[in-house]
């Protein structure tokens, strides 16, 4: 009898009909007795739509206007599901993220959620209402909308089953779960009954796409039982769990690719404290995320400093690294814009010496060259090309048997 | 160097191209060393499109969740044009109707403004930025999103306009101004180089569709000069203005034509005090605006009453009047769903008798038959059968000597 916070995906709103069937998934579960909350994405490729309408406009809009503009996409979706749920007779209500009470830090287009309004839902919820809120959006201080970025709708679904201590939160999506890697590319993927939180916010991170990696972090932080499932389906889904109930019989969990990364490369940078600092915080200033970094000190104590940012970002990264380069008195800044990071994960994997190395040779076997490694206590990543990236995914399968 | 409110319609913003040239036009107006409110409405058939779409979920959806999903048009519009002004070089900042602080009267689909925030806006207007606002929409004490109604951003654009005090209010449109009937009907149709405010307020309740009569009627209590103009020509528009700056030369400015008109008829009502009262406060108390309303006593103090609607409202109306004709002990309810109401408007009408006769005769030659007839000091307005409208219009354009 407690409060369950559903969300759903643009897929499964892709239209009217996929609108009136995640109706009856709502109602199905508030008949159970429940208190729903539901928190929406916009509908199919709305956002991409709105996207491509503004670039014909502006390549490179203010900020501010990109998220007034993308945030009318979830407010859509959430008007006509309350819609559905009407006509079938029961109550509902929606809210945009500002009506929520969703209070972010204000940075447009990438806002981190700070607070919301538990009270005025638990008082729609009261009168025997199911709540549906307009996820990936917020609005600052001063009432301007900012949207949280990509999958930020998965964030608005957790930290909202957190304020409001929900029993469990469900994230309705077009897979049946988490598999232990793509089944675009490996055919044999099975999906994992559970999935730590370290493990799946490794995964999550590296580009597996069913989680954002921000939700999964602050489920992790309230201990919030997550379920991936999906919302064509009646399938059990995967269970997102402390990592102790799951029992580590492999070393590897799954493997993931993100296939959208860049490198970016400053040479010759003179060995003296505080280059590296200047560098990061500079792209860190404009809210540039910088992934895996790699420093080598060469003789003559010059460094040379590679590190790799999403693809999306890299225009901007490499300007803000020429300026830093000509300020240090580097050499040269070079860039690839066709990276791609293959990870194996796995909570299993900090017992089990050799793992990586394992993965070295999985991928020398596939004649995949490897460009930068990074490790976690649970994670090795390597940063190859990436037309490569579907070679390396499938041997690394195979070699960690993942599709038995 | 005073504040310019320039309001563009759904055609005028239909698509990016467009849109780029409405910022030029602002921009032009910004150069000019104005400062620029700009009020948009939702682009080209967006708000329709939206319609359809939930349409497809629910036939007859809560009016607040109708408000929450079509407030969205705007939204993306203004975000849009203020992107196609930062790309020129200029400031600009859109605000949704929340957060320009226009706050409604609550009624959702019918919304009245009862204020906005010019201390707002007129600091952003400091700042020497262009401000665009959502048209057609606002916000209700509670937060709760409200739209002002079919053409209510013409009333957006005017009620800031007498907020800010501006010293003009510019509607673009996709026509060249107000003219003496509709050019689609009658190709001698005439542009009108200004017009009264109260002829323009009969012409506009009467279906001119150039101008939303709320907005013609708030432009006329604050004395506000109005410009009707096109954003695809460079062509002066229709001036609108006080009545005593207008010559009077003929007696009919213009002829309007609403083909949306239905007629409900209530027979044998018996006559005694309150029973029109009874009847038309329930139908006000569902927000149905009635227009024409006549009223006949028959032998044996029975009455026949009969009004129109709009067409959209004929359902609900008729459902209404039923209920209350039962209550009454009327003999029945009769209704047709086909009517137009064709009416002549003009200032000069009141300084010459017979001019109404002259319509009847002139719609008799033309053969069409006469339902209903209603008068006011400056228009004469008749029900006629929707199919004859056309015949109608031209008929009366040339009797009253339009063309020349």
């Amino acid at each position: 009898m407690g409060i369950i916070v559903q969300k759903y995906g643009g897929t499964s709103l892709a239209n009217p009909e996929r609108i009136k069937s995640v109706a009856g998934r709502v109602i199905e579960t508030k008949k159970r007795g429940n208190d729903v909350v539901v928190v929406v994405s916009a509908m199919g490729d709305t956002t991409d739509e709105l996207i491509s309408l503004y670039k014909k406009i502006s390549d490179n809009p203010s900020e501010r206007e990109r998220d007034m503009l993308l945030s009318t996409g979830e407010q859509v979706s959430c008007a006509l599901l309350s819609m559905a749920i009407h006509s079938r007779g029961y109550k509902a209500l929606s809210f945009t993220g500002a009506q929520a009470g969703i209070i972010t830090d204000g940075v447009y287009s990438k806002a981190r959620i700070l607070q919301i309004n538990s009270r005025k839902i638990l008082k729609e919820l009261k009168k025997n209402k199911v709540v549906i809120i307009a996820g990936f959006q917020g609005v600052n201080i001063n009432s301007e909308i900012t949207t949280l970025g990509r999958g930020g709708s998965d964030t608005t679904a957790v930290v909202l089953a957190a304020g409001l201590k929900a029993e469990l939160c469900e994230i309705y999506t077009d897979v049946e779960g988490v598999f232990t890697t793509d089944p675009r590319i490996v055919t044999g993927a099975k999906k994992l009954k559970s999935i730590s939180y370290d493990e799946m916010l490794e995964l999550a991170s590296l580009g597996a796409k069913v989680l954002h990696p921000r939700a999964v972090e602050c489920a992790k932080e309230y201990k919030l039982p997550l379920v991936v499932r999906s919302s064509f389906s009646r399938k059990e889904g995967t269970v997102i769990l402390p990592k102790e109930s799951i029992e580590k019989e492999r070393p590897v969990t799954g493997i993931a690719c993100d296939k959208s990364a860049a490198k970016i490369s400053i040479l010759s940078v003179p060995d003296r404290p505080g280059v590296a600092a200047q560098l990061f915080s500079n792209l860190a200033k404009s809210n540039i995320n910088v992934d895996m970094i790699i420093q080598n000190i060469r003789r003559g104590r010059v460094n040379d400093i590679s590190f790799t940012v999403s693809r999306e970002d890299l225009k901007r990264a490499v300007e803000i690294t020429k300026r830093v380069a000509k300020k240090l008195k580097a050499d040269e800044v070079l860039f690839d814009r066709n990276a791609a990071k293959v990870s194996i994960v796995g909570a299993g994997m900090t017992s089990r010496p050799g793992v990586a190395s394992e993965m070295f040779h999985a991928l020398a076997r596939a004649g995949v060259n490897i460009d930068m490694i990074s490790t976690s206590e649970i994670k090795v990543s390597c940063l190859i090309e990436a037309k490569d990236s579907d070679k390396a995914v499938r041997s690394l399968h195979k070699r960690f048997g993942l599709s038995k």
